[in-house]
């Protein structure tokens, strides 16, 4: 049994989270290490997520009016500062490039840890009136962030890739609208092809980003109790036009600041989407997004029975998309079994020779486990009615996971034991104060990750931490 | 006229084709200069030719079982020096990553300038047996090599994008099989959606990728009588996986040498694109990816005629694809048509009020300025049409430029004086000695392309430089 250990999945996802994630994300060959510290390899497994992920987002961002462009991957550090307010937060992070070839560059270069820098210097050129705006450019690219030293594959590493939208309006009126369209872009991949599900909302003062007005975040709770931060919108006000001196002469002539918003989802939704759905046996993928969604392993011990089952098989093949067929010869089918089952492809079909003399096929289901007998002439539509129930099924537990694990609390030493025995959403009265929630956050690591649109006005209610009039329902938790 | 001549182009492709391509791609849109020195920025009309050129690349690599993936951006110091010897090359333009916060890294790390050394040291650890293989792995990314202190836009950049494929195989009847049907993947998307002709062939010894057992390319020829190599595939033999130590068990159980290939496609094809197809008017753009096919000028002079023009505008614009209605008050229709022309539009849609009233519009092309009168209800299939009519005569005038630009010669003297006097491909036999090779540079500054695959062998043929027996006709052209 020392191969099936070795190929299996050794840790309980409920006993070590940390080490059971890198083994699910190792074994089932989505990353791999590589001699970088802190950067990973995104294997084909996982890039073609990252393709298609990329796909719905780009087709939505074309509704919106959106363009994908690419800017330089460096900054030369004279733009850095223009933006010292919003920067100071990278620097620590800076990966700087000070030589090429054999000479020292007169100016040393950042590598992008984000573009604000490098694109709004252009924007102050191709914005002059009025009439050049919206002005709505996103860019897929990669980035770097000299944080962690050892990566966590897709959740912290030195580089990681993704979409980074940056707008220009005349009005805050569009920073506005597009938030609501941009926020439904990414709600929508997150829940309809991820299947995670998003609570989305308003960050604080404390949590947002240091350049914007107001950034608002998808959050989402995974089983281990702890939240974890989706993508993100930002309202940018004149904040990032005043230092980079973008503006535009409007209808009346008067010269006037553009208003600004930037958003961004990355790789990182690929960790949580591991970390929500996958179990002890491996990694478990929403079909929608699944490089392989189904496989198929004959069973036979002869030569007349390989016949018979392949022929049955090679029909069932053709007739399915995105459909692997394990033919090797040199491993049994319950290691065949266990290989798939590690590396999460949806529906496995079983083809036995005396399945396969009353053509029929077993459709076993990666989420459930469950089995099911169908006739050949069945199998394609019984396999796309699995897949669809099978990422339904994925949403509607992850949903409930969300809605168990969301507790509303009005009493601190509530707050404070359940934050630290369950875990989950705390819902609580705010007074909007920041020393509230710094206080929160010191007795129990817990930040408030946003405040949700879906809670009501807080009518009558106290602040949890000093009784002050509430003035928001918000979610604590304690977060990736 | 001062505003008419900011917009065109003012310097013609004859007399300065350097300043008047920089004019071409500045006031086309495509791309703009950027605050880092050497890199520019692709706008989003050139990021969507790049994206469609993706699309197809994708796809016939998909066909050929080649996946996309993802490899961290920096290579560490110690795996460059393992492949030495083709490192070399590339050892004056690496820029090096030193910093990172305020602390000096232990060891530098190189941005790549191309992809094998950080690949290959993960296929070491990847490829095990013969099962393993083959291994065929493409990634899309961002390259840095930092020779050009100036930008020309696509051609010579610090930074630029391409794909990378990186294949291993068990022998090499596998690299030599995908060899053509890479070429044919590359050959397909240069010459029927870029619309630029390709010579295939093999590089002589001195001209070949260092690492490379042999190195095969497509080559062009444009219309200043220079030529410009296009994407390149090359054999690597066994001499990466010696310096990586590459290898697997075959099913006798013996170990192994994988072979491997290396293969790219750059954003510089779209400045062979436009130094093809453009002139003096501007940029042209073969329709297949053309950003926007076909734009509608509206021209009226009262608000009676207003309507009843763009009455006919909006039912054409909503009958075709990538069409722009370009409806501002603010410009003239003249201004407008020199503007869509500076910006290759391949179609121009002309509708007046008299064009109105009997439900017609005016057809313009890009290329040739041809004009026609189409009824409304034939608009769509005449566009399509010409649409078709213009990527088949772009290809075909850049075919017959190819064709009349190739010069088949036998006497040295003759040689020098077409170079240096009209350009284009001198074919000629050749002996293989690298000697005479380098003599025709040094005389002429012209150098082998390539072996072009479609001359045949030379029979009784002698060397145009030194008179002994010739081995091969090839190609002599100055180069990009």
């Amino acid at each position: 049994m020392t191969v099936s250990e070795e190929l299996g999945i050794t840790t309980k996802k409920e006993e070590d989270p940390a080490e059971w994630y890198r083994e699910v994300v190792i074994k089932s060959g989505l990353a791999d290490y590589s001699s970088v510290g802190g950067c990973i390899v995104f294997k084909p497994r996982s890039y073609s997520i990252w393709e298609k992920v990329r796909k719905e987002i780009d087709r939505r961002f074309h509704d919106i009016g959106i363009e994908n462009a690419y800017f330089p991957l460096f900054i030369p550090e004279k733009l850095l500062e223009k933006e010292a307010e919003h920067f100071e937060g990278f620097t620590p992070e800076v990966a700087w490039v000070t030589r090429a070839g054999s000479s020292d560059l007169d100016e040393r270069l950042a590598i992008r840890p984000t573009s604000e820098a490098i694109m709004y210097d252009s924007y102050k050129d191709w914005v002059r009136s009025w009439r050049d705006l919206p002005l709505k450019i996103n860019q897929w690219n990669n980035v770097v962030r000299w944080e962690f030293k050892h990566a966590t594959p897709f959740l912290r590493t030195r580089e990681f890739l993704w979409q980074e939208g940056h707008c220009a309006y005349a009005t805050d009126d569009g920073v506005l609208e597009d938030k609501e369209r941009v926020l439904d872009a990414y709600q929508e991949v997150c829940e309809d092809y991820l299947a995670i599900p998003c609570v989305r909302g308003r960050k604080t003062e404390k949590e947002k980003f240091s350049g914007a007005v107001d950034t608002y975040s998808l959050e989402h709770l995974l089983p281990d109790g702890k939240a974890i931060q989706g993508p993100t919108y930002h309202n940018d006000g004149t904040n990032f036009a005043k230092d980079f001196d973008i503006t535009y002469t409007d209808e009346d002539g008067e010269e006037k600041y553009v208003r600004q918003s930037t958003f961004g989802f990355s790789t990182r939704q690929i960790g949580t989407m591991i970390m929500m759905h996958s179990d002890d046996r491996g990694l478990v993928v929403p079909p929608k997004v699944a490089p392989t969604r189904s496989v198929i392993v004959p069973i036979y011990h002869s030569k007349d029975e390989r016949k018979a089952v392949m022929e049955v098989a090679e029909k069932v093949h053709g007739s399915l998309e995105r459909c692997k067929m394990d033919d090797r010869e040199n491993k049994t089918p319950g290691r065949k079994f266990n290989e798939w089952e590690v590396k999460g492809v949806p529906i496995r079909i079983e083809i036995g020779p005396s399945e396969a003399e009353e053509d029929q096929v077993t459709i076993v289901r990666r989420d459930t486990g469950e089995k099911k007998m169908v006739s050949v002439e069945n199998v394609e539509e019984t396999v796309e009615e699995e897949l669809n129930n099978m990422q339904k099924s994925l949403f509607k537990r992850a949903t409930e996971l969300l809605e168990e694990g969301t507790q509303e609390v009005r009493d601190y030493d509530d707050l404070v034991s359940i934050v630290e025995e369950n875990g989950g959403f705390v819902k609580a009265p705010w007074c909007g104060k920041k020393i509230c929630e710094e206080i929160v956050k010191d007795d129990t690591s817990a930040k408030i990750t946003n405040i949700p649109f879906m809670y009501d006005e807080p009518d009558g209610e106290k602040c949890i931490r000093c009784g002050d009039k509430a003035k928001h329902w918000v979610n604590f938790a304690k977060s990736y």
